[in-house]
């Protein structure tokens, strides 16, 4: 069994063969290939999106995905909701001394097939080893940049009453599914995290009508805390309404034995859009077209009143506040 | 004393305070304080140079800098080198729970006033808090954008026989400086890093001749790694003359006491150049208007023969052969 030592990391000849070996024949492009200590390229457009996300997921490996795919869909999904199109991804790797070198074969591997999925560039990188118990097996940090329409203007200002809540599929899937992987519960149905690039789904929803205002994924924190950042800085509230919230029957049932609130569960593959009330059929039917949107539904919209506060109405009729996150209910689910 | 927890990396409110009264409070600026999962922004140009690096220097504070101040200038120095005028950073932390919060403020101040050096903006970035053990201290990675003139065409198939090698300063500083506060060394005199943002020097040599071919800046690995880097692709040699190599008293005899030959140390200030003979000159006295490059002197040339090596005249005018690094004489420097 190859390890990863610290010569991989000394920036000398063993980096050099990793560098060719593992990064250049999986993730090789005529950009990566050039081994530069930038990537040099035109874009289509002067108008950029650029994000960056460093992922310290446990376990590495879990049900629906691992550190490879989350930190490519990761990147991917901040680019897009921002309504640009994703194109050129930048990977960190910091690698602990000792860390399996199949292992990381199969993880670039996965970054290799993802970014292709989502159809963009591994373009740059750069690959650190530290000593063994310096860093917990893998950390990647995976920077993007995107294309963005010129004309395109989404942002929380432009959010008004009467606006719809649109949530691109089922909750919960992510975090449950990592947290289950590293308890080692095992549920009736295995969850799988719902980790999947978005961008094509969202653009296309872009690139066809002109309703949308607004879109988040919801990661970290899950659907309230996006719903609790958008409300502090707009003047207005949100009312949603908790029987159309989609929830599969395994994450409703992992959740009540974990005492956790699907709300505030992560997902790596669901994005909220604040849309006109007259574009609402439109960007259902748009987002049910993608293979990750099928379960789209209308959860909620924008109210006058209730300035501030996330309001859920409960499937009982009785309405409860939902507060931002204040604890860590699990840490390291990205 | 307080502490950085795991609700710091939560994605919930107490992360939404360490984002605001910290990185917004120093690094702040209209596209960072959006808090957008991606900064959007027109660029002045579509010809962009992209990079990423991580740090995982130990320790955290070394004579002449610290991991922040390490961690803007290694991204604009590797944009620079492309040719790129570095205008975009992300930042992407890794926090060890139980972090001294009081130093993550001193090394976020350090990376405000840095990047206002370079004349840079931090426009996104990422927390993400591990337990315990799980990492030590802090990583952080930036990554980086600049735009490039168009007509600018640097590149190792440039190069031919002839041209000369010129070095912007002492080499050795920074790992040596690093190595020394780890293991508790004294010297004489103190060593400092060099680490510096070169992007101001390096864009005023590609404004102002057009004689430059190729440019790195010698990091990991030293000077020896990054020419060795070059002569592997190329159809040539390089042979340098040990006595016009800068290197300060004090890492002449560090590099005695420890045993270590600079040319193989990590520098974070210092630049190679490859350019025509007839820009030597120009070069030259352009560099030295910089206050990083006082020292800048032609320290060897581009050869026909000794095909894919690099070799060194000795003071004594004997020949040996500069290999690439093969082990790791100091991880983590970086």
């Amino acid at each position: 069994m190859e390890l990863i030592t610290l010569a991989h990391g000394s920036g000398g000849r063993i980096t050099q063969e990793i560098i060719q070996n593992l990064f250049f024949r999986y993730l090789g492009n005529p950009l990566l290939n050039r081994a530069d200590d930038a990537a040099v390229f035109s874009t289509s457009s002067r108008d950029i999106a650029f994000t960056t996300d460093s992922f310290v997921v446990q376990p590495l490996f879990f049900p629906g995905g691992d550190i490879g795919k989350l930190s490519v869909c990761g990147t991917v999904n901040d680019l897009a909701v921002c309504g640009a199109q994703p194109q050129y991804i930048s990977c960190g790797f910091i690698i602990e001394e000792g860390f399996v070198q199949a292992e990381l074969i199969r993880i670039v591997k996965s970054m290799a097939y993802w970014a292709k999925k989502a159809g963009v560039k591994i373009v740059t990188g750069d690959t650190k080893v530290v000593e063994k118990g310096a860093a917990d097996g893998l950390f990647i940090n995976t920077s993007g940049l995107g294309v963005r329409r010129r004309n395109l203007s989404l942002g929380i200002d432009k959010i008004r009453p009467g606006d719809k809540i649109i949530l691109s599929g089922a909750i919960g899937e992510h975090g449950i599914a990592v947290l289950s992987k590293r308890k080692g519960l095992a549920f009736e149905s295995e969850i799988k995290s719902d980790c999947a690039p978005l961008n094509k789904m969202l653009i296309n929803v872009l690139d066809n009508t002109t309703g949308v205002k607004f879109m988040r994924d919801a990661t970290r924190g899950g659907v309230a805390t996006v719903l609790n950042e958008m409300v502090l800085t707009g003047d207005f509230g949100i009312l949603l309404r908790e029987k159309e919230i989609p929830v599969s029957e395994g994450v409703r049932a992992a959740c009540e034995l974990l005492g956790l609130d699907p709300l505030y569960i992560a997902n790596e593959g669901k994005a909220l859009l604040v849309v006109e009330p007259s574009s609402e059929e439109q960007v259902l039917k748009l987002l049910r077209q993608s293979e990750y949107g099928r379960k789209a539904r209308a959860v909620g919209e924008v109210t006058k009143d209730l300035a501030n506060k996330v309001c859920l109405t409960t499937a009982y009729g009785a309405r409860r506040i939902i507060e931002m996150l204040s604890a860590e209910p699990m840490p390291r689910i990205c």
